[in-house]
């Protein structure tokens, strides 16, 4: 019998409809060109070494001799960073200057690498330019909203191979965004408690949807998984910004995301994937009700037109036996 | 310079960037099989005439004799007709036991049709099959919504070649749904109209971004389009409900998106699309302030982690231009 399972932060439904669905393997991807079997170097490629565009670099680290992580200006942004946040009317309709940021981390000299394929360290390295410039973009009053993310392969939306992730910082705190707020700030006003905090301790303490947990963070298949081994990254300690994430933690999220992203690539034959830190509004970095964490969404399924009309989802994988299938993976 | 665009009846921003932005005539597809290159009947497909499974069979016109349309129960149901709406705690969690419908609207005879290709008195028939079994579902006291819609091509997540729609019959309302209700009302408060009345007169005196207009519709890409050639096909008539369009209404609904469709397949050259039909929920069928319409979005570009993360969309084309495109486009 199919169920319907409500996620408590974000209240969305989701049909998990475990009938004629496929068990864990049956998701392993088909066999592709390895990413590990491209070239490790690129002449055409813009994120290559040797074909920097240096008026479009904001961060370069280490600052002297070869860069091991640039951040660089997206060369068709999103937003720009010059003008006034102006807002406009067309009739009844709002319009805002798309004045902000939008920024690419290239995580690594190398062509030919994924997180999945790279140390921790240079995993770390991604979360310490995104803080970085995350830091000056919160420092720009006209930025209400920061998003990180990378989009790996081209079925989740990257355009190019070489490794990078990307941040934009938006002059509006989206629709979506500011309604979880809104359930977050009723259910600690009903409980006087964090719902990501108690989340992250139940799903702990029940332990079928635990995937790993290490000294900062818990990664676990929530409840109300929205697709196939779609995962959350929560800190235990609760911070709802994260730029406020302390080097500690970064170096331990490192650690914990690539050995996600390594037992995914090892069992699934590296699907697409992206993964998104969510993150509140700087303005209301010290919310005892907005918490911070990563979601890790593999691209084994499609979204169709139940998924457009309803903005639930229908999962044909039981969480539990997602989270039994990465749990007793090896990373290594 | 981009720009953020709001959708007034949403409350969602899109980012509308038109730098590096391809023209319309980018977006057209490249060649593949074409569907009217198919077989007509096809011995392995369970759509074809004489693959009948009559066990699932829950609707066919004509009654007698060969049948046009017919409905079929989903073969892997997400929801399953039988059984109490009981909801579950495991912990924190709330569930639902996932009663309620998963149907397919098996639109033709023929394996190598779809909209585009039909006439438009076949199409009519996909929406008079819509309503006839809507009605059946609306009369289960446990079904609160349902979602009418149609999947055309492997990328938009159809499964299946075998023309067909698909509708569901919910146990709940989606958390998206209510959040549109909550708008719509917040809306009549201040104003005392409905906003997509409103919103359709507007863009009809406007004039920039109507596709076409009809003796009871109004199709248009709205201001805060979310792709490419996103369309909006909004009744004239305020009703909350598609199950109260009236049987004109569903023939000119018939001629105006098969004449979309039409034109979106000649000048894109048969890209996958998605097409919806937004209703209130049939408790809410009398509301003044909810509005049916029907929602076309082909499948030309992708979301990525950024609309993950965000729920916003960055629409790389500008909406009057869409608009003038398929606007000057002939249908046949």
């Amino acid at each position: 019998m199919p169920e319907l399972r409500q996620n408590v932060a974000t209240k969305e439904w989701v049909i998990i409809a475990t009938e004629g669905a496929r068990r864990p393997e049956e998701f392993v991807q088909p066999d592709k060109e390895r990413v590990e079997d491209r070239p490790e170097h690129v002449a055409t490629c813009p994120f290559c070494p040797g074909n920097e565009e240096l008026d479009l670099e904001r961060l370069r680290i280490p600052a002297q001799g070869d860069w091991i992580v640039r951040v660089v200006g997206n060369r068709y942004p999103a937003l720009r960073a010059e003008g006034e946040r102006s807002r406009r009317f067309e009739g009844m309709n709002p319009s805002i200057a798309g004045v902000g940021y939008h920024e690419v981390v290239v995580e690594s000299r190398r062509h030919n690498t994924s997180p999945a394929t790279e140390q921790p360290e240079e995993v770390e390295r991604t979360f310490h330019a995104f803080q970085a410039r995350g830091r000056a973009f919160r420092d720009d009053a006209r930025i209400e909203q920061i998003v990180y993310f990378k989009n790996h392969g081209v079925t989740a939306g990257a355009s190019l191979v070489h490794p990078h992730a990307q941040m934009l910082g938006l002059p509006v705190v989206p629709y979506s965004i500011r309604a979880r707020m809104e359930e977050a700030r009723r259910y600690f006003d009903d409980r006087g408690e964090c719902v990501i905090c108690r989340l992250r301790q139940d799903e702990e303490q029940e332990g079928t949807r635990v995937v790993l947990a290490s000294e900062h963070f818990d990664a676990f298949v929530p409840f109300a998984a929205l697709s196939p081994f779609h995962l959350w990254i929560v800190p235990r300690s609760h911070r709802a910004s994260f730029l406020d994430a302390s080097p500690e933690e970064l170096r331990d999220l490192a650690q914990v995301l690539r050995d996600l992203l390594r037992r995914i690539f090892v069992g699934l034959n590296d699907p697409d994937y992206n993964y998104v830190i969510r993150s509140a509004p700087d303005r209301e970095a010290d919310s005892k009700y907005l918490h911070w964490y990563v979601a890790v969404v593999p691209r084994v399924t499609r979204s169709a037109g139940f998924e457009m009309g309803t903005g639930m989802f229908i999962n044909t994988a039981l969480p539990e036996e997602s989270a039994n299938f990465l749990r007793t993976l090896a990373s290594t």
